[in-house]
């Protein structure tokens, strides 16, 4: 948790943005997993921790724009709560904490918010991700299910976009730690790999890192043999020789704030040829990124290069062919990189993007695709100094969409199908680091990990670090 | 996954107890963290495990007594998931394997529904306990959130809770397996715990052996030094020479199944005299409850019987004083023992406790208390075979309820509080196994575990198994 004045800052610059009418934050509850009370690790909503800091389940909280006041909804907890989870400071010790001074109990929201409702006054709420906040929101504002999705705040949405987007100097610490413990997962998951462990000895050991030395992961992690599955939750294969292995974790500190980094590295010692080809074309294309991040630069732009990148690499392979600009507005490098080159991140590894993509990483006159590859690009517009991003160029050899492609009579003017046939068991390789914009440039977060294929190569065979 | 026959019996017996109607079964979606494409690890719903046997998110089923049909409703993958988490097998192929015939596109279960309403159907549907499931149930059945909860089908949960309660042979096989990687966590803590250690390294080993060789975790894992908080999930404590551990975790295979164990053992080699005492009074009441399990038994008895050891022992002590059986029916013992002495278990770990714990637990003729410690008693009827439980006596010292029950000038004349001034930093002692009812009394699931206080501290000495 920040200091107090943290917070009140925070909240006196929305208070700013916004003018009048009231603000009401929905604080996380716990979710079930198999029944009510077997419960997933809590994770209090990123918006609720960013203006009000605590992370407990059960609070709501309502800024008063009109009347000035804030106000922090909750219950202190019974005997029963104490002999299951302990004591904790009251609700008034942690409300001061933030700086806020009036807590009143959960049941009297309902009466607040239907007074203030009555009165005529504007409700601004975020866009609920979670079912329990739209029942709450349902039963809060006597809304339908889909009226709540309706009426929520775009005026709230860009004030918190604006705020949460420029990092202060707590935060940058904050995200700096969470990103030191990911290279320790990262050291770690190159440390012990070798053939004959699974990738769920690996996660595992991944995990503990994260556990041990803050609240979670910012994401369930990715530790795989097929990287070319991009969100690759299934750990049961066994490394074996030759296998590359795609790590994609991060840590999430107590405060909340996230860290991302993605390595891939072989099982043996050493790359293969191929697999060194593959690997330097897409670090190639990390390296024309970051070198163009800067204040001002529209992200979506070094999105277009690194992928130009990508294709000039695989043109010199014979994969791809033609010319590369061409390539690219034609969207035949989607068939290798699927996906967009970063994101934001803060409280969250997809900085705010329960806020809305369109919201987040794009402009009133710049707008998100919808077409494949480029839809998944989370953040198109320019860079402000202040503002913490992934970059995260990969290669993946995807047999199914191959196959679609080809079906389709798509790209034969760019892609070599023939060639693409040898490559089609190879896998997948990402190389993900985070950055802060800075006045000129950009600054690399975390102690510097293995990142050239050299580098990956002299660290598996000695085991010592940079 | 079990054979085809497995589910559709399971289904068959479902359909003869209860005649006719629709039977509703809502599979679990994915659960977002702090976005909607952050995800918790998936779990399905139990009761749609046990009848329909898939586990992805995203199906609904349905049991259609009248027309004698039953239809897996569902989408399969499109070219986008593919990318993102690879691909499975057709909708129907799964269906296939669970012994379901007919598929539908998951859009068309409104309509389905829409239809049966409009013919004046009775729908069954089990208690939700996600919001989810609220949201749809009020959507599909055309209710408020409240009236969802009302109209839950009592004959559908009784017949669930019936056929779920009696274990097959195959699902006996399963439960042991996950009690046996229980065995393992277990092993492991006492293994590698030692001074200096954090809790969350020692919550880390023991994860990891859970994920290594199942699914996840039964529910998440309590290694802790203070014993004492029931359900206590901060782990950023030192482990530290005098101190105990207690360790409360369960294993889940892939198939859902669960395991429950518990064993509290000294961070030193030994137990110090009054560690020990106290852990031999937790031991005696143990064995005087597995020693009463048989078909027929009244779980509450057992129950009793328990807690009447707890108070002998601890009038022994000097601790309490006065008649055990009156302590115990003055509800003395909950100043130590505030919880229940154990629950069903099979694919919850409290097995069925989101169909109701008076259903699962209790009868139309034996109704669940709701008197501080006995209302946490989650089981009170008669046993039968084919049964799988969990035994767990305790002993907890908690300042708070200590303090709060002497203002309150309870209990006076069965505990003395000078003499419990000596413990009230003392923390909190549970012993915990799984048994399956047998014909003719009850058969400990899974490998022995070193039980009693001489066993645990040989192995913690030798580091030889039992």
């Amino acid at each position: 948790m920040f200091a107090k004045e943290e917070y009140c800052t925070r909240r006196e610059k929305l208070r700013e943005l916004l003018g009048d009418g009231l603000i009401l934050f929905l604080g996380n509850e716990e979710s079930g997993i198999n029944f009510e009370h077997n419960t997933y690790p809590y994770r209090q909503d990123s918006s609720f921790i960013y203006f009000f800091g605590l992370q407990v389940p059960g609070l709501h909280a309502v800024i008063d724009l009109d009347e000035g006041k804030e106000v922090i909804f909750g219950n202190n907890l019974s005997i029963d709560d104490i002999v299951f989870t302990g004591p904790i400071e009251s609700l008034e010790e942690q409300a001061h904490k933030v700086g806020v001074a009036s807590v009143n109990p959960i049941d009297s929201l309902d009466a607040y918010i239907g007074e203030a409702i009555s009165k005529g006054r504007k409700i601004h709420y975020l866009p609920p991700y979670r079912p329990e906040h739209i029942l709450k929101l349902s039963q809060l504002l006597n809304l339908s299910a889909k009226e709540v999705s309706k009426k929520v705040s775009t005026d709230l949405i860009k004030a918190v976009v604006k705020l949460r987007s420029i990092k202060s100097n707590a935060e940058i610490l904050e995200i700096e730690k969470a990103v030191n413990t990911t290279v320790e997962m990262q050291y770690k998951a190159m440390e012990i790999a070798e053939a004959g462990m699974t990738e769920a000895d690996l996660f595992g050991a991944v995990q503990n890192i994260a556990m041990a030395n803050g609240n979670n992961t910012s994401f369930p992690s990715i530790v795989t043999i097929n990287g070319q599955i991009l969100h690759n939750h299934y750990r049961g294969n066994l490394l074996k020789e030759g296998d590359m292995v795609l790590c994609d974790c991060g840590a999430e500190n107590f405060s909340g704030y996230a860290g991302d980094l993605t390595r891939t590295f072989p099982v043996n010692k050493t790359f293969s040829v191929k697999q060194k080809e593959i690997y330097d074309i897409v670090y190639s294309s990390y390296k024309t990124a970051v070198g163009m991040l800067k204040p001002k630069q529209l992200f979506r732009d070094v999105h277009l290069a690194a992928c130009k990148e990508i294709v000039l690499g695989l043109i010199d392979l014979g994969l791809m062919k033609g010319d590369a600009d061409k390539a690219v507005e034609a969207g035949a490098h989607t068939l290798f990189f699927q996906c967009g080159l970063g994101h934001m991140m803060g409280l969250d590894v997809h900085d705010m993007e329960n806020l809305g993509e369109q919201y987040v990483g794009y402009t009133d006159d710049l707008h998100q695709s919808k077409e494949f590859g480029f839809k998944s690009l989370r953040m198109g517009r320019a860079l402000e100094e202040g503002m913490v991003l992934t970059v995260e160029p990969g290669i993946y050899f995807i047999p199914e969409l191959i196959e679609l492609r080809k079906s389709e009579n798509k790209y034969f003017e760019f892609v070599n199908y023939d060639k693409l046939e040898e490559y089609k068991s190879f896998g997948g390789i990402r190389v993900e680091d985070d950055f802060l914009i800075t006045e000129n440039g950009s600054r690399l977060l975390g102690a510097k990990l293995p990142t050239t294929s050299m580098e990956i190569e002299d660290f598996r065979i000695s085991k010592t670090r940079l």
